[in-house]
């Protein structure tokens, strides 16, 4: 069985103090799918599109083994665009536009080959929405779930009813603060913890991320980079390479959770390299392999005899 | 041979949103010392107090094994007095008050039992001291030194002058940035080994540390804490466990420098636990050992054959 990934498909206008993409591939479900495609397939693709999305993204899509059967092309629609502008250290940005066109009435349906689907990454869409396509599915294993402060604070009641149902909760530490209403973050993740998800991954950019499963807490260093060109899709790539990982090896033990945090912040660290997806087009897995062994590298240390 | 310790001794009231202490012991060159001291010893302190130190403070340094034949009791005069008030998430903090008093004119005189250390850890004080504390020390091989952005901005021509000289240079993040000029840590870091110190540690708080030596890049797990009580004197804690571990190995290798770091983020984990150097007065070495062992879970993750 495949894995479901379920999200926005977007054209992004995308600018940085070092150079500006126009009209690029992004949304969460391409970067997630993408992502995982290096890991396991298929990748069932629940989406939707204008008609107005280049036939190069679709088939660049199918390329990486991302089955479209339920990606709905919009008759006479425009595909979401969204545009923004980076600042000089990259960490913060600034939204320029937001046109969500077909997106508005996104009804996500699973086509019926999907809806067996074990293994199930909710990019960061509108929780109702997330909670429609858990209802359409037979009886998923493992549910991987993203959200964001915009929902967070907007949908709140809807969200927490959706977290009753999800088993990994993947967000950012002001995600995190906001969600728990708790400033230091591990008492935040054990308020989190406490509302349904059993995991939880809390990322911090470049200071990397901090699992929380069980009783175990798991600190992931952060790839050292010297230049970032582009952070957008950064968070869904993580995920996409967290869930694609686990697919791939199903495992779900404590211990397999933290090499896919790993392999997360590896497709993670990769997206950041290049603009819009095409760091993750046509990657080797063997550099997916040796930047894994970098982070091992990056982080081992020893008791002494 | 000892390790010898020089920087401030203060009295410091501080106010977190828990709790208040007043006049407790403080200064770079204490919290130094006393992490120090739990691995090896003697440490030579050399720095100086007013005729108003408590003699129970005195006491304390000296059952930690700390010869303070280098401390300058000036008759009449008073302590360095510091006093602040940390913020809600305790990572900004307002300074209250500044009274150098006896530190003002503070000349440190090495004396002759501690000219001959091999180990030198410069507490944060004005690195025109730190030279003159280098300028009087036979032949050190290992050279610590901390320092802050009053300096760097202040002081920056003859804190170059003193980098030449340092081995291990320990600074946070804002301080790395403010020495480079550079937002991005990874290039900052190239260009402060570039300044002299062979080994450059970049503290990051909750996130951590880096650990930049040779062409080996360390990232060190912070501890998860829930609790903190009062983050005064974590950095000048965390130089002084580095430090003490390396002395008590004699090791300098890379691999070794790795282990410090951790014993340095073990201390001041403890160190942020209680107000003042509570927490450092009586700590079992089994507790150290064992956080250490706390710190090695958290960021173990294997390769799957």
């Amino acid at each position: 069985m495949g894995l479901l990934v379920v999200g926005s498909l977007a054209l992004d206008t995308v600018a940085t103090p070092f150079d500006r993409v126009e009209e690029a591939l992004g949304g969460s479900a391409t970067y997630v799918s993408l992502s995982a495609s290096y890991f396991s397939g298929p990748v069932y693709l629940v989406g939707v599109v204008g008609e107005d999305f280049p036939k190069e993204y679709i088939t660049l899509l199918e390329n990486h083994n991302v089955d479209l059967t339920g990606l709905q092309i919009i008759k006479g629609g425009e595909t979401f665009r969204w545009s923004g502008k980076y600042h000089y250290d990259l960490n913060v940005r600034d939204t320029l536009l937001t046109e969500l066109n077909v997106f508005e009435n996104f009804d996500p349906i699973i086509p019926d080959n999907a809806k067996k689907a074990k293994f199930v990454c909710l990019g960061n869409i509108d929780p109702t929405l997330q909670m429609k396509v858990l209802d359409q599915l037979e009886s998923p294993q493992l549910i991987v779930c993203d959200t964001m402060n915009y929902w967070i604070e907007g949908k709140r009641e809807e969200l927490l009813k959706l977290l009753k149902r999800v088993h990994v909760l993947i967000i950012n530490d002001s995600e995190a603060r906001l969600l728990a209403d708790e400033p230091n973050l591990i008492k935040a993740a054990k308020k989190i913890k406490n509302l349904g998800p059993n995991t939880l991954i809390i990322k911090k950019g470049e200071h990397g991320a901090l699992l929380f499963s069980d009783d175990t807490v798991f600190s992931a260093p952060a790839y050292p980079m010297e230049m970032i060109f582009d952070p957008t899709g950064a968070g869904d790539t993580f995920a996409g390479g967290f869930t694609g990982y686990l697919h791939k090896t199903q495992d779900l033990s404590v211990e397999n959770m933290k090499r896919a945090v790993i392999y997360g912040s590896v497709m993670a660290s990769f997206c950041v390299e290049q603009f819009s997806t095409k760091a993750l087009e046509d990657l080797m897995y063997l550099r997916v392999h040796d930047r894994f062994t970098d982070f091992l590298r990056l982080s081992k240390f020893d008791e002494k005899d």
